[in-house]
């Protein structure tokens, strides 16, 4: 599977792109992607302490895409970097859940304030950008059945996820009544290079994997929860595949390549990984009260709209994933040892 | 029907209960039935100006009740109206459509924002505080179907929707974690006495009576929109049936008492008011992209955890409503003249 190149379903050449979060973990991977295809690339970020950015997963593309530093919440910056673009992937938030729990205020400010003033600047200087907006499987809650679908009732189990509902909204609604051309995907857990695993606030996942190539065990909560894990390079694809999507104003469930339970995941990381170890632990209470149980999705619908379907295993993700972090433990898991 | 002494299926003697735009439209009507039961009522309001608040609406019982001057935006204000109160109406909102559009912004702040920290601050010093939360029939949009159940997908028109389904969310959120005890009310149009009728702010139904009752010739935009409205003492008796649901944690429409067209609306309107005149105009551009096309509710759910049904029909409350203006014409009507 590894040996197919990616698909280029447009012609990137000197394209006008956005990135917001573009020095994170989905929007560098995005990054690259787009220049190797051509695309004058501004990856727009706020640097935000503890959050994804990190400079050097741009490493070896810094001359070739432009860097700004700035925040959503600021409507003046976000609206100039805004000017002259043609597309915008909206993939800055805030996205710790339990986060969100302790500071409901600031994920209120990203994820719903913020995204309002984009869709205002977007209408003063970019009226007919053509966006593509990242959510999340959050908005589910705890699923009724999986896999989930998109006509899911919407139960938000923590703030994180009432206000990544506003800011899909807020962007259907502006690109209804004002004729800019969304795409809401909603994601599921993303892994891959480039993934924060200094902890485990972007996703769980990653500091497991830090843990593991550091030979200290990690703990699993649970474990029994199912869960769809979508490798970074899958993801870029369906980013870029949405651009493409005829519909506009639509939301999608893109899912991943896998699904499988917390112990089952763990069990093949530790296989992958000499001197791994794990151990089954029971939830936090934290935790617990915003645990939505089992998740898949049924991506069905975007399947269809695009023609998009994972490229890569999970094995080719987990393999590149465990190479990249073993080539690069400097920039990721230093602090570690 | 109107014999019918209105209900009271709790006791209310000593009960402290707090009134977020305590001074508006259904908050002052609210007070009013609440004193009469004995309760210790608190009305918060911002009297924001051209809202719904107006001291007159409380005329008779400023004397039997605490009026507190402050905004829902204003965390200190709002934490410290909501010490030592036992059941909290939270009425207060920006609820004017074509306003959310023109001033996005403003609406989140008290939509949303303000929500925020209505359910932060009970949290602190009210966490077993049993909140009814007024919401709104706009949440689902343009119907797929009416009458509308509280399963149909959420399709907000606009701006004031989108927040008032964070409101809603954050409301049922803090409540599943941090124990208190609301229910989301999903309100439909309602009209009586007490309603601003100066323009059409608050509900067009209002500014047709004012208009009516001057002797202007009001203007019926398409006409052949469905509408469910609900008399303001329907809407109050379900209010107060609210507080002894059992189940907590639910969202319920509450319909009204008469489903029709508004044109069939106007007719009736102007059947009872002598001298009274309408025209059909075609529906404003700026209204149309908002408009929801028909709506009706099926509120079986909340007639059935309650017991509730509209206690009064639409021609006693038609009635009622254009004897209040007859005999209050200063404080509602006299700027028109």
């Amino acid at each position: 599977m590894t040996s197919l190149p990616p698909p280029q379903p447009l012609d990137w050449t000197g394209r006008r792109v956005l990135i917001t979060g573009g020095v994170g973990f989905v929007g560098s991977n995005l990054a690259r992607r787009l220049v190797d295809a051509g695309a004058q690339v501004t990856c727009f970020d706020a640097f935000v302490p503890n959050d994804g950015a990190e400079l050097f997963n741009l490493d070896g593309y810094l001359d070739r895409l432009r860097v700004v530093r700035g925040d959503v919440r600021d409507t003046p910056a976000i609206t100039a970097a805004l000017e002259g673009q043609e597309v915008l992937f909206n993939l800055a938030a805030q996205t710790s859940h339990v986060e969100s729990m302790r500071d409901p205020r600031t994920d209120i400010e990203i994820n719903a304030l913020a995204q309002l003033a984009i869709v205002e600047a977007c209408r003063s200087v970019a009226p007919r950008i053509r966006t593509v907006h990242a959510s999340t499987r959050q908005v589910y809650g705890r699923p009724g059945k999986i896999p989930v679908d998109e006509s899911h009732p919407l139960a938000p189990p923590d703030v994180n996820a009432i206000n990544k509902i506003s800011g899909e909204f807020y962007h259907l609604l502006y690109g209804r009544i004002y004729g800019s051309r969304p795409t809401v995907l909603r994601l599921t857990n993303i892994y891959g290079p480039r993934m924060r695993v200094r902890d485990a606030r972007q996703m769980f996942f990653g500091w497991w994997i830090a843990q593991a190539l550091s030979g200290v065990p990690f703990e699993v909560w649970g474990g029994h929860q199912i869960r769809e894990l979508a490798f970074v390079e899958n993801v870029v694809d369906a980013l870029i595949a949405a651009v493409a999507e005829p519909a506009i104003g639509q939301i999608y469930n893109v899912g991943g390549e896998i699904r499988l339970s917390l112990r089952d995941l763990a069990g093949r990381l530790v296989a992958a990984t000499p001197g791994a170890a794990f151990a089954i632990k029971d939830f936090p209470a934290d935790r617990s009260l915003i645990d939505v149980g089992d998740y898949s999705a049924d991506d069905t619908a975007f399947r269809a709209a695009t023609g998009w379907a994972p490229r890569l295993s999970f094995e080719d993700g987990l393999r590149q994933t465990l190479e990249f972090y073993h080539a690069h433990r400097r920039p990721y898991l230093e602090p570690l040892r």
